[in-house]
């Protein structure tokens, strides 16, 4: 069939909108169409060139919501008319990750995702015959898409897809760091770096664990408002200060703060927010992505004298298990997502999402096809 | 009173074996003779002139095993008799990291043990007149020392002190690592980087864990045979291999270990053993005291992709509360202490212990005064 798409065809360069091919889903597979999609800084990172696993030309875009409109053959837990939303993360609940119970990073898929294939080592998508990649499973940035069985969360009809596909990506991956990662408890001591999507997020999952000081930190203090509506106790801008945030922070409360997030993919942030934590008991959880052959470095005497560093992919939340009963938190109201849709626009005005993202003028641009 | 000691006068230079002066105990102190003390990697660390905190002259040794001479006023924990064994990390149960019950690091007397004084902020110890610093809170090389009373572990009279000694130090840090830091369960996979008294000891741990796999890592193929007696399924020697002995683990487990020990405080290896470390839950936990101003290194994809990096301080044991249990079990043969004193001499050589140690001859001395 026809779908109305945004392809990169290349490294750097922008997204064109174009009709491509889609092929039927195979066994296994679902054809879904995206209702809405966001658009996120893996994304643009992708688009860069900087990730070293970017294939091109590919459909981006991994933060959608939509309708199964065709299953595959096996296919069973979902049927056409059923409202999904995309997950980067599978869950195939049978792979050593997924029995574990340990972890939500599911590898049934994770092969072929990371190629732009879908399991079969194929592509659906092509473009004057020409083929097109798959991108982190979703291709969200397509009309139509076909995704793994293993890769939709069936959500409640009745959500709002401009607001629950956020629940794809950036909401669910802030939130669930600080519940499901560093599991913030009643009165613990926060510090959350960065206030793009991701942060914001992981402020609201602060405030619903009921944590105490909850430290809000960035650069550009337009964003300290919202911060602020979302549970931050404290704004802090480092360029305040003319020592390192760190120290800042472990000046204002003593010994450091229980739990620290890093949720911009800056590698330098990524030692502030250790190096903030409370001795004894601190973790700091890295979430942004960071550039490619990009290291974090520490003295090893800030983990032997008890911070633990980790990190967190998708918050920690097993999709499609868990993702239905967010949209339902979303839905009541317990989850904000509307104050993160900062723009709604066409598809095919994609480019100037990508323009107001850079410029850093908006938390989400929501994509209506 | 008069106290034979080895005084280290200056980095660099062998121990004097020397007549001191010993104060009798202040307030909140005690007086305690010394009658086994282990020579630690510790000792020679700050011996070098490496170790950034390390105060001359001094007092050196901290891992020792003594009696009761005399208690100042308002010490209420042990009386004159007493079977103790000094604490470098302190208990006091009143700070508010005992109080946390999260961590072993107590900070009662932490500022001033660093600067090698008494919690009054002077010394007991003086050599013709010049005063003579405290070291770790310790100084076990010392026939008789003063020690704070929250840093005295009061243990049962008829332990072995010529073994029990190393519970001071290396034996009850590798052993707690396992226990308390991270918490090895029944099956889980094991690999102990560095085959020292911390490493042996890790060993005991995981075995006493009932670990599955458990693989002991050493450049040294002599120490393989005690590895194994002491648990470890299987040795691996990284000069065996012309790849990185992270990638070897990766290989021969599939995916890495559930808990990884970096035994040595080599920053190269403390990388390697996080890069270990099972994808999805995996946990890598520094014990080993690296040089000053040395930094650990790895992409921030090992932590985003679910591996935990931690650090352990005297095996996360809380001194007065639990060492005098591991004593008990150390009588009971439920830890094997024996093994590790593969050398006994009197004060006066203790400069060979350092030599044997430094030729990978030995695993503990223990001094005997």
């Amino acid at each position: 069939m026809k779908s109305r798409a945004a392809v990169a065809f290349g490294p750097g360069k922008p997204l064109e909108i174009v009709e491509i091919d889609v092929e039927p889903p195979r066994a296994g597979e679902v054809l879904v169409k995206i209702t809405h999609t966001g658009v996120c800084h893996t994304d643009a990172f992708t688009l860069s060139g900087e990730d070293p696993e970017g294939v091109f030309p590919a459909v981006l875009g991994h933060e959608g919501a939509g309708i199964v409109v065709e299953v595959g053959e096996g296919v069973t837990s979902v049927v056409p008319g059923d409202h999904v939303i995309p997950l980067y993360t599978a869950e195939c609940g049978e792979c050593l990750f997924c029995k574990s119970g340990k972890t939500n990073l599911c590898v049934a898929v994770r092969a072929t995702q990371g190629k732009g294939v879908m399991p079969d080592g194929t592509t659906r998508f092509s473009y004057n015959g020409q083929p097109i990649y798959h991108y982190m499973g979703c291709s969200t940035f397509s009309e139509y898409t076909v995704v793994a069985e293993v890769s939709l969360a069936k959500i409640n009809p009745e959500a709002n897809h401009e607001h629950v596909c956020l629940l794809g990506c950036g909401v669910t991956t802030g939130i669930g760091a600080v519940h499901n990662t560093a599991k913030v408890q009643e009165g613990d001591s926060v510090a959350i770096f960065g206030l793009g999507g991701i942060g914001l997020a992981a402020l609201q999952g602060a405030r619903q664990a009921k944590a105490g000081r909850i430290i809000a930190i960035d650069t550009n203090p337009a964003k300290f408002e919202l911060a602020k509506k979302f549970g931050a106790t404290e704004c802090l801008n480092p360029n305040d200060f003319d020592k390192p945030i760190q120290e800042v922070i472990i000046e204002m409360t003593g010994w450091g703060v229980d739990h620290s997030f890093e949720c911009i993919g800056n590698v330098n942030v990524m030692r502030a927010a250790l190096e903030s934590s409370h001795r004894g008991w601190g973790q700091s959880v890295i979430i942004g992505v960071a550039g490619a052959g990009k290291e974090i470095s520490t003295r090893p005497f800030q983990l032997v004298t008890g911070r633990q560093w980790k990190g967190s992919a998708f918050g920690g939340v097993k999709g499609r298990s868990e993702l239905p009963g967010m949209v339902e938190d979303a839905m009541k109201g317990k989850i904000e997502l509307e104050p993160f849709v900062t723009h709604t626009m066409e598809l095919e005005k994609i480019n100037d999402a990508f323009d107001l993202m850079h410029e850093g003028k908006s938390i989400r641009t929501v994509i209506h096809f």
